[in-house]
């Protein structure tokens, strides 16, 4: 039983239909596209305003979101930075019960569907009860995971993370305890129940190794074999180069740069997703981009924790694929984070409009707002999801934005993205719709009310 | 006849107050604020959440809010930047009519209103009729951001803007002749006469002068003592040093750097603006800091036309005062603006909370958020009412804050401003009094359905 939309203006990656219509199956999934519904079939539903894909989020830690707004304290002079910061992660995430983290990333994923993402890869290493203890239920963190996107409405794809060291050749800190496997056995069999119980507990399933100060190189590999006989292909994600210290400390101890490391001693591909990669060098970005893996930007977190600007303009020039995660969720909102991504951009290049110059071919890329939609919507690989956005057999998600709302104004079908995503001071997302069902109306989460309420608690219960 | 407001928390220069009342006076300015009216008053009005004090926006094109998402596209390999987006600027400025400009200036301050700006400085440019034919009313153009502002409800500093050169020694071009007077005196006759009038039509009064490229140094001194004969301390504003192009220019026509020749040969103090000040060197920074005059930092435009940004810790650290603008509306927001001012000082020098660690003294002031906001009042001075914020004889104008919004979540009052400036995807501005009366309730301004739609048609009357 399949159901038909009909929408006033639907962006397609050949171009806007101005009507547009989609068929939805029973799953979920896009079953037709096209300009106008045959003629016998019925309308079920219209729509008006600019409908646009979801976007995949490929980067999240949902439990951070609590430290967004209450670590803004300066000290005296200090350097205050990214493992600063990190002081304040781990004492928090001391404190988190499982039903925490489960109404913590309720809201996380309420806040992303608000504001544009409808898919989430969650990089997850929250495992293990306060001091290590194993809880009776191994997955018992990861499907907390599950039952807050089930609450949220959000597509969930989780990536459980093997993390093994305090740093390179470093055995692990008593705080990490929590996120520690006894081996890299212990971490895959983790990752083989999650597999095997995801259809039951409504998530996809991929793999994260921390990083390389996390995990040595015998275990990376034997990680990704073990992930290769969960499934062929399964995602697999690590943080990168997020900082210059990182790099020096991977220099010193394994003697080559991150990622010139990883290009070196893993099979990056089209499946994997290099988190952050802040700081390459030349060699390092040709041969990122080169290797089909993505790099998963998160571009208010790199700021707000001062870590700097990937050399976007020529990744993206050398064809390198990239796309979009909120990380510590700064700011939860595609508009939020794309237009960080192109202020960082100009700002470095003392020039305006650097990707849509870096693009030739398709007329319609040269618009700076299209150019920087487009690219982000191959984050849906790191998902474990490739099937391009507004596609036959493509989930069916979709963002309807505001007609009334300021930030869109006078403007034409051609300039809407570039208003939404460039322009104004509110975000225009209107209604979101996740596998055909709608999940914000209006600008309201249909659970808004309830969500918020359990996550307010928590953060009183964790921080008074 | 005084209306007593109690609110349920009110920031004040001094702390929280946690109840806190304003007593307002027919006349919209506060009577007195306290704690806990007098026992003998009766209280008028209940207001929930935390309530703020209205920013100054210190810099305001209200026409090129036209722009902002319509000019997003790339070029080919050319130089996108300052000067490539004047060209597009100066096409619109050709084909603006006066209820064009009356249109686009309602909406723009209604935008800063919906986003936490209760006040604005206009640096107002055009002046004359397409071709620079005199309008029968030589102050039409500005009397019509008069009547924009009432619509919105915003309070105005309008800025009449001296324009006599294309550079350096170089004659306008025809496409500035509705900037450009026929000499300083017809310009200080526009001056005086909107002084003159200025109660009349709502407005306040200053004076601007474009640019060191626009201006020559007898003009500008012709210019200030004309300021001087129409009334002590009125504000000045200057554009200096937006990029490095303009230090050039400087340097070979005048030179010296811009901010180093204004501070020889200009009075510089507490009553002069000097708008975005990007590119300074050491001398010119602690110079401006020591001069007492205002900084005023536009981040969302200085970004998206990939200025460069401006020294701000070091600034500050030597008590240099600064505020902000929105210069061509990219994002009128409070929290946008302060957010993407802290991200760019973050991201230029690999570290978080910058400015709460330069204060010294006020703990509150560690708050990278409160330290923001209270730095950023000081542009009151700009708009020529030097009262502090939210202290007796000081403007009604308040912003209240949605205690459901999910930006909030959670926060106790001390991080209130953290978690709205620094954190979320969403606004969280619920409602805004100007001068004693609401303009913005429940997020939704009284008139905003008629202003968007003037707007939208001026849009498309222009760009169709």
């Amino acid at each position: 039983m399949s159901r038909c939309i009909a929408f006033e203006h639907l962006w397609t990656p050949d171009g806007w239909l101005s009507p547009g219509y989609l068929d939805v199956d029973a799953a979920g999934r896009i079953a037709a596209i096209g300009a106008t519904p045959p003629p016998q079939q019925r309308v079920d539903e219209q729509v008006a305003g600019h409908a646009v894909p979801g976007m995949p989020n490929v980067h999240s830690h949902a439990f951070q979101r609590l430290l967004a707004g209450r670590c803004e304290i300066g000290g005296r002079g200090h350097e205050d930075n990214l493992w600063t910061w990190r002081q304040r992660m781990y004492a928090l995430a001391q404190r988190i019960e499982p039903r925490h983290y489960e109404d913590v990333a309720a809201f996380t994923y309420m806040e992303m569907l608000l504001h544009g993402f409808t898919r989430v890869a969650e990089f997850h290493y929250l495992h293990h009860a306060p001091g290590g203890a194993r809880y009776a239920e191994p997955a018992e963190m990861a499907w907390r995971l599950a039952a807050g996107a089930r609450r949220a409405g959000i597509g969930l794809t989780v990536l459980p993370t093997l993390y093994a060291h305090a740093g390179i050749g470093r055995t692990p800190l008593p705080e990490q305890a929590r996120f520690v496997h006894a081996d890299v056995d212990e971490f895959l069999r983790l990752a083989g129940s999650l597999h095997a119980r995801r259809a039951e507990h409504g998530a996809a399933v991929g793999l994260a190794l921390h990083s390389l100060r996390a995990v040595a190189p015998a275990e990376l590999s034997a990680a990704v074999a073990g992930a290769a006989s969960i499934e062929p292909h399964l995602p697999i994600h690590i943080h990168v180069s997020e900082t210059r210290h990182e790099v020096e400390e991977c220099l010193a101890g394994l003697g080559a740069r991150p990622v010139q490391w990883l290009l070196g001693h893993a099979p990056l591909d089209a499946g994997w997703t290099l988190v952050h990669a802040t700081h390459l060098d030349e060699g390092e970005r040709s041969g990122l981009a080169r290797s089909g893996a993505l790099a998963g930007l998160c571009p208010m977190t790199e700021a707000m924790l001062g870590d700097g600007l990937f050399p976007l303009v020529e990744y993206h020039r050398e064809g390198g694929a990239w796309a979009i995660g909120t990380d510590s969720h700064y700011a939860s909102g595609v508009a939020a984070e794309l237009r960080m991504l192109e202020c960082g951009q100009r700002l470095s290049r003392g020039r305006r409009n650097v990707l849509a110059d870096a693009e030739h071919g398709d007329p319609r890329r040269l618009r700076s707002g299209e150019q920087l939609f487009a690219s982000a919507l191959r984050g849906m690989r790191a998902l474990g999801d490739p099937a391009p956005a507004l596609s036959v057999g493509s989930p069916a998600d979709v963002v309807v934005l505001d007609p009334h709302s300021p930030t869109l104004a006078g403007h034409d079908t051609e300039a809407i993205l570039d208003a939404w995503l460039l322009s104004g001071a509110a975000d225009a997302v209107r209604d979101v719709m996740v596998d055909g069902r709608w999940q914000v109306r209006e600008g309201v989460h249909l659970r808004q009310e309830s969500i918020v309420r359990a996550y307010a608690e928590a953060a009183h219960t964790l921080f008074d």
